[in-house]
């Protein structure tokens, strides 16, 4: 059987490490980040992650504001409140809670964020910072699987890394991040050869929101598995984008869901506001 | 025996084109496309690689001029200078040649160029476009690649792209291309198996500057092969990275060295001029 890879455990540490850094930067430079989190419109699921994100902030130490929009603001409206925050000296990252109402153009939002603030790294100056392999804040929840690998001492150099999906946000990212670290990458979609692909991957990351599309005997015997997938079945049962039963009888090291990878995004977006106030990136 | 892909050909073809949209421009919009070039020191290989780009913006029709300046240049004087070809209104598109001399920051000179005029695709904003598939200017050469599989009939979907090399001007803007034309993609470099990884590929593109690495048998019956090395060998002959003679044994289609990959650089540096006058991108 696989090792359960606890992400949940791993995001509490890497929080009371951001905790333990705020701390002593409250005391040595009188300096508290702050993360401004926008959101608009009541999308009920973006109110809970907003939720989320506000009180893990807290409880690291920032400070943290959340800017509550009605739906019907004006995209001009929107942009100008997003300069003020680029402009504001105690908000040190800016949080755009997506998705926005369709008349509202998100990634002109997105890039109107200062790069320097834009801790969800979904800037373009931050996905090109990425790509070239310069310094710049890196998209939170593949920097969170790359913390996950680390805490189970799995280095990608060498090895072959496949991603499925190939999202902005997960999957092209990932497979930067991977590449990196002297990975051998495959990035997989839908016109992929999954079974073929699968079978030679040592790092499996699947990331795209079909429930349990990978079947586990695709899986190669001793993979390290990360699912970053999160579907709720009509039992309303929450699966990720593998069939975790039989793909932990063949991987090394296995995420659950939910408590692997889904933990990680909030930690590593407290990491981001860290660095973003220290500019330590 | 595998169809040569004529890299001189189809390079004039795309100049010839170019040619056409700027007498167009001229005739209608009283537009003329300016590409600006900068060089510092005396590199001769950048001599000669300014020369010819200078050569060909005059031959489709650009005003161009060179900006020549001393090695002893400070960085504060290159940026200003670049900084007055970003508000210059007759330059569309502004190129740095690189190597730029030591005490220079290449990475600050070439993030201070305007994104809009960066006709090499070199700017962080551009390689970010890139990744989040977003409109912007795209490195020249893996664009020429693009070019070339599409005149020989080669459409990457469903298919297994390996590129051999990770560099930011080629390898990984060439990875996210085949990408985005949903070709499975595989980033080898030099901690992969290159003979596992080179016999999966229906597509190979190989960037790594090492002469005839990639053996022949190695390749997959069929496959299409594009070499982006220009190495020159004791005995004065120039090679690709790959072993051409028996590669061309195997594959389906293959590009020479030289004239293969090496004149559709210049020919996409044009066609990114004529985007950035016209707005295109």
């Amino acid at each position: 059987m696989a090792q359960l890879i606890d992400g949940k455990a791993i995001a509490a540490r890497v929080r009371a490490e951001v905790q333990v850094e705020v701390a002593r930067l409250k005391a040595d430079r009188g300096l508290i980040p702050g993360l401004a989190v926008v959101r608009v419109g009541e999308d009920p699921a973006s109110k809970i992650y907003v939720t989320g994100k506000k009180k893990a902030a807290e409880e690291v130490g920032f400070r943290s504001w959340e800017h509550h929009f009605d739906a019907s603001i004006s995209q001009d409206e929107l942009l100008a409140q997003v300069r003020r925050l680029n402009d504001a000296s105690a908000v040190h990252g800016i949080l755009v809670q997506l998705p926005l109402p369709k008349h509202i153009d998100a990634e002109l939002i997105i890039s109107t964020v200062k790069p320097e603030k834009d801790v969800d790294g979904f800037h373009p100056i931050s996905a090109g910072n990425l790509s070239l392999g310069r310094p710049g804040l890196r998209p939170c929840t593949p920097a969170g699987v790359m913390r996950l690998l680390e805490e189970v001492g799995c280095n990608p150099s060498g090895k072959r890394a496949v991603v499925v999906g190939r999202s902005n946000i997960v999957g092209k990212p990932m497979a930067l991040m991977l590449l990196q670290k002297d990975a051998t990458v495959t990035i997989c979609h839908r016109k992929s050869d999954l079974p073929r692909e699968v079978a030679q991957a040592d790092i499996l990351v699947v990331a795209v929101g079909v429930p349990e599309l990978i079947q586990g005997d695709w899986i190669k015997p001793g993979a390290v598995v990360i699912d970053v997938g999160m579907n709720r079945k009509a039992d309303g049962k929450l699966v990720g984008d593998v069939a975790f039963q039989a793909a932990s009888q063949r991987a090394s090291a296995i995420t659950p869901v939910p408590g692997g990878v889904g933990p990680m995004t909030i930690a590593m977006l407290m990491r981001n506001t860290l660095l973003a106030a220290t500019g330590g990136v």
